[in-house]
C-alpha cells in the first residue's frame, strides 16, 4: 500500500472529548473517524487490524469446533418476547417498528437467535454437543458512550453459543472455550489480562468469566488476592468479615445530631470511627416507586449486582427527600417501620456488632449504642457490601487489593435460561425429550483493538503486535526526488510484495522528520529506511517500533532480514 | 466438518410461500433459516459461500487499488440530511431514536458515510484518486421481500465508493469497475450475466449500469437488441417509433361510449385497434393531491421511471374517481383543462398520429378523429412510454426483444451529487478548491449466492461451481457399521483435511439412499463414496455433481485425482 494514497490523516490535534491513550492515538493516526456519538467508520489500517483479529478469533472458536453462521442484525420482537428479555432489558436495546407497523429490535446478543436457529434443525441427543458462532455488527445504545472504541453504541463482535445435553459437559466445554479465549487474548498480543469471575447480570445462568485487560483506564473494579491467586469481579466479589464487638455494650441513646446526616459528619460528631457507623442506603425497584432499604457498616459501600440478584428485581438509587415513610439522612435500623417498604436488608458486616451508630427515623436525630444482638433479633444478614483493599480472601485469608480492568471478554454457563423459555428440547438416548443446556462466549473486535492499542504504546505513538499489525513493515523512503533512491525504494517495496510481506510504502514527497514521525505514530512493528546516505554503503536501516533493535543491514538481505524479525515475532505469540 | 454434527436439517418439505427455485432449494438443503419477513439467518454452509464470495469480491474491489473500510450500520440523521435523502427516500429506510431522542437511520446504502469519511481525510488533488468500499450489513425495509435471499430486507453488500479529480478519471475508472464486476461473476460461477444501461434512481448521477443474470423469475425486465447488442433496463431503454399516419384525416366527432372506459372496449366499440387510440394514465406528485395527466398510444404502457426524471419528483398512481376536474375513463387530449393539473405530458408515440380516438372529457363520451398535427398545434412530446417487444433497436433499427433479470450489481456515475451536497473540496494543482466528482459500485452477497443457485441446480438439489462451494466434496462413507471401511473413511477424511481440501464427511449412520439424496441436495461439486464394495476392489468412486464425471478410483490415488478435479474446475472460472 502506498501511503500517499492511504485515505485517513495522520493529524497532531487530540480529540477535544479524549482521555483514553488508545482513543487519542488511533484518531490522531487516522485510523478511525467519529460518525455520531459511539459510532465510528474505520479506516484501512483499523479495518485490517480488526479483520487480523477475526481471524485469530476464527482460528480459535474453529478448534474447539466452532461452526461459523450468521444471525441478522434486526430481529422481530417475538423472539425477544419468547424469552422475556423484550421487557427486562431497558433502553439499552434499540426498538423500532418497520414500515408495516411490526416491532423490530437491533440485536445487542443473540441468544435468542441462536435458539431459534438451533430448535428446529436439533432434534436428537446425537446432535450435541455443538458451538455456533458468528462475527457480526451490533448496536447497544449506551448511555455514555466513550474512550473511542472501548466504549461504543455500534460494535463488531464474536458471539459463540454452545448446547449440551447436560451441566457436566457444558462445563467441560466451557472449559474449553476459557483456554481458547487465553489463546485469542495472547495470539493478538494482549499481555495483562486476567480472567475473573463475574455477574451474569442480564444474561442468565450462573457461572460466568470477564476477560479483563488490567489497565488505569478500566472503568470495572477487580479484587483479586496476590497471595492465592483470587479472582473476581466486584460485583460478585466476597470476602470474610471478622466481627469486631467490644467488650461492653452501651445503652441506646437518641442524640440530636441536627444536620449531620452523612457517614463522615455524624461519626466525627460522636467521636466515633466510620465502621462503628451503620449506612442506610435507599433504592426504588425500578419502574416503581417501592422503596428498598439496606445497612451496611459505614465504611461500606452497597454492591448494586449483589443487591438486584438477591432482590431478583432492578433497582434504581432513590432519592427519597420528602418521603413521609422515611427520614433522609437519618433513617436508622431501630424502630423503622418496614410495613411500607419493599424490603430492608442488612450486610454482614454488622452481624454482631455493637456501640453502633445509627439514624434515628426522626429528623436530626441518631441512636448511638445499637447492639445487633441485643437489639436486632431475627433480622436475617446478607452479603450485599462491596469489597475493599484489606478485605480478606475468601480463600486464603489473606489481605486482597484491587485493580483496574477493561472487559475484552465474557463466557457464560447459561444453563436452561433461554432453551427453557424459548422452548428447546431434543430426544434423548431413552427416547425422552429433554431441555438441553447451553454456554455463550462473547469478544468485542473493537474493543480488543483498542485494548491492544491501550497497552501497547509510547509517547511518539501505537506499537502494534506483529500478529494484528495492519501491515507488518513501514518502507520509509528519504530523498526521492534522488532517482537512484525512487528507483531502489521502489524495487524494494516491489520485492517485498513478491515476498509475501505486508509493506505501507511511505512513498509521499515529504522531509525525514515528518516520516518518521508519521511512522511511529502509526506504529507497524518494522520500519526500513532507504536513503541517500544508506544506499551510498549499500544499506538499509532496520528498525522494531518496540526500540529493541536498530541495524544497517546490506540492501540485498534487507527481505530475509525482515521476514525473519517477523517470524520471530508471530512466533513469540503463538 | 462431519455431518452429523452439522447444524441445520436437510428436508423434502418446501416452504409454503416459495416460488424462486434458490429459495426451495436453500430452505430444504438447510442452509437458511427464515427468522422475519425478509430476515434470515445463514447456516455454516451458506455462510461459507458467502465468505468466497466476499473473498472473490475483496481480491477484485483490491486489483482497483480499493481501501478496504468500515462505515456504521446506524447513522445519524444529520448526515442524510445533508444530502437531502432523508426526506426524499421514503419508507425503505428505517428511521428512529436513541435513548436520547435523537434520529438515527439503519444505512441502506453508504454514499453520505463515504464523503464524511473522505472529505476531511483528503484535502489535496494529488490524493485523488482513491477508492473505499466495505463489505456490510444493510437493511432496506421493502414492501414485498421474497425469493429466499433475492429480495430481503437485511443484507450484506459490498459497496465501493471511488472520489476523482475530473469526469474523465471517473469514466476511466468506472470502466475497470465494469470489469472487475464481470470478473467477479464469472469467478463465482455465474454465466447468465449481462450489463445493461439503467436508471440512476435514488442514487442520482447520470450513467449507470446494472449486471443482471438472466433468468425467468427476475423482476427486472431488460430489453436487448439480439443484432447489435443493445441493452438496457426497462427503464431507461429506448426505441424509435415510426409514426404511422393515416392518408386522409377525418374530422374531430364527438360519440357515445356509455360504460367503454378501457382501451380494450373502446376500441371494440369503436372497431378500431389500440394503436389507434390514447390512452390516459395519472399520477399523483408524491405525497401531494397534485395531478400528472400523461397520454400515450393505446398499446403502450407508461414508463414510470422516465416519467419521474422528467418531472424530478416521484409519483404515485393516482385514482381520480370523483374528481371534479378529470373523468376516469372519458380523459382526452382534446379540450382538457389543463389550469388545474400539475402537468399534461405526450408520449413520442402520439406524434404526427391522426384519426385518434381519445377521451371526451366527459362521462360516457369519446371522440374520434384527433389529429395530433393538426388538432393539438404547440405540445410538445416526450419518451415516457416502455418499450415492448418488436420496437425497433435505437442503435440499429432492428427489432427489440425482451428478457427477465435479476439485479446481481450495480455501477453508478455519480459526479457531484454528493461531494456537492456535502461540502467536499479538495485544493488542486492551481491552488483553487474545487469538487471531486464519485462513483459507487454495489453487489449484494447473499442475492449473489441465491443467483448461483437460481442458475445452477438440477431436480435433485443445488449444483455449486467449485470456487464458492461450502466444501468441495462430499466424502460418503456406506455401512460405516463396517469398521475396516471406518477405518478407511475416517483415514481418507484426515488425509483430504491434510492435503488442504475442503471436505465434508457424512459420517452418519444412515443408509445410501438417503447419504446421496442429501448430497444431491446440497450440491458440493465433488461427491467421493467410500463402500465395502468399492473397498474389495481397492477403489473409491468419485462423481461430480454435475453429472460429467463417474470414476472408480485408486483409493491411494483418490486425493491427487480429486485435486485435479478441484484445480481443473477453478481455474476455468479465473
Amino acid at each position: 500500500m502506498l501511503l500517499s494514497k492511504l485515505v485517513g490523516e495522520r493529524t497532531k490535534t487530540s480529540p477535544a472529548d479524549a482521555t483514553a491513550i488508545s482513543h487519542i492515538l488511533l484518531v490522531r493516526a487516522g485510523y478511525i473517524k467519529l460518525v455520531s456519538n459511539g459510532i465510528w467508520s474505520l479506516a484501512m489500517p483499523a479495518k485490517r487490524i480488526s479483520q487480523k483479529i477475526e481471524k485469530i478469533i476464527r482460528e480459535e472458536m474453529d478448534a474447539i469446533e466452532g461452526q461459523e453462521v450468521s444471525f441478522p442484525v434486526v430481529m422481530p420482537k417475538d423472539l425477544w418476547a419468547e424469552s422475556g428479555r423484550y421487557y427486562s432489558i431497558g433502553e439499552e436495546m434499540v426498538r423500532f417498528k418497520d414500515r408495516g407497523g411490526r416491532d423490530l429490535v437491533l440485536g445487542m446478543t443473540h441468544e435468542e437467535a441462536a435458539v431459534q436457529f438451533a430448535r428446529d434443525a436439533v432434534n436428537s441427543y446425537q446432535q450435541l454437543p455443538f458451538m455456533i458462532y458468528q462475527v457480526q455488527t451490533k448496536f447497544r445504545d449506551e448511555a455514555r458512550s466513550r474512550g473511542g472504541l472501548i466504549r461504543v453504541r455500534e460494535f463488531t463482535m464474536k458471539d459463540a453459543y454452545s448446547f449440551h445435553a447436560d451441566m457436566d459437559d457444558l462445563r467441560a466445554y466451557y472449559d474449553r472455550a476459557y483456554k481458547a479465549y487465553e489463546n485469542v487474548f495472547r495470539r493478538i498480543g494482549m499481555k495483562k489480562v486476567v480472567a475473573v469471575k463475574a455477574d451474569s447480570g442480564m444474561m442468565g445462568g450462573s457461572i460466568s468469566h470477564e476477560f479483563m485487560l488490567l489497565t488505569d483506564i478500566g472503568e470495572d473494579t477487580i479484587v483479586y488476592c496476590p497471595t492465592c491467586g483470587y479472582k473476581a469481579n466486584m460485583e460478585v466479589a466476597t470476602t470474610v468479615r471478622k466481627t469486631v464487638r467490644d467488650e461492653k455494650s452501651e445503652e441506646v441513646r437518641e442524640i440530636f445530631t441536627g444536620d449531620s446526616h452523612d457517614i463522615d459528619s455524624v461519626a466525627k460528631l460522636l467521636k466515633v470511627t466510620p465502621d462503628k457507623t451503620v449506612k442506610a442506603v435507599c433504592y426504588f425497584l425500578k419502574g416503581t416507586e417501592k422503596v428498598v432499604v439496606c445497612f451496611t457498616r459505614g465504611d461500606l459501600e452497597i454492591n448494586e449486582s449483589k443487591l438486584t440478584k438477591l432482590l431478583k428485581s432492578q433497582i434504581v438509587p432513590a432519592d427519597i427527600t420528602g418521603s413521609d415513610v422515611l427520614h433522609a439522612g437519618n433513617i436508622g435500623c431501630l424502630g423503622l417501620d418496614a410495613s411500607r417498604l419493599a424490603g430492608v436488608f442488612y450486610d454482614e458486616s454488622l452481624r454482631s456488632t455493637n456501640n453502633m451508630v445509627t439514624g434515628g427515623n426522626k429528623d436530626g436525630y441518631h441512636i448511638t449504642g445499637l447492639d445487633f444482638d441485643r437489639d436486632m433479633q431475627g433480622v436475617t444478614f446478607d452479603d450485599i457490601a462491596k469489597v475493599c483493599v484489606g478485605d480478606v480472601c475468601p480463600v486464603c485469608g489473606k489481605p486482597l487489593a484491587l485493580e483496574n480492568g477493561i472487559e475484552v471478554g465474557n463466557i457464560f454457563q447459561l444453563g436452561t435460561k433461554y432453551t427453557k423459555t424459548m422452548n428447546m428440547t431434543v430426544l434423548g438416548k431413552d427416547g425422552k425429550s429433554f431441555t438441553p443446556v447451553m454456554g455463550c462466549y462473547g469478544i468485542g473486535v473493537g474493543r480488543a483493538l483498542a485494548s491492544v492499542a491501550e497497552e501497547s504504546h509510547d509517547e511518539k505513538g501505537l506499537i502494534w503486535p506483529m500478529t494484528i499489525a495492519p501491515w507488518q513493515v513501514c518502507l520509509c523512503g528519504l530523498r526521492l526526488d534522488d532517482e537512484s533512491v525512487k528507483k531502489a525504494a521502489d524495487a524494494l517495496y516491489a520485492d517485498m510484495q513478491k515476498a509475501g510481506i505486508e509493506v505501507l510504502y511511505d512513498d509521499r514527497d515529504a522531509s525525514a522528520g515528518v516520516k518518521f514521525s508519521d511512522a511511529d505514530l502509526m506504529g507497524l512493528p518494522i520500519r526500513v529506511v532507504i536513503s541517500p546516505r544508506g544506499l551510498a554503503q549499500g544499506t538499509v536501516e532496520i528498525t522494531k517500533r518496540d526500540k529493541t533493535l536498530t541495524e544497517n543491514v546490506p540492501l540485498e538481505k534487507a527481505i530475509s532480514f525482515v521476514r525473519t524479525v517477523i517470524d520471530e515475532e508471530i512466533n513469540k505469540l503463538q
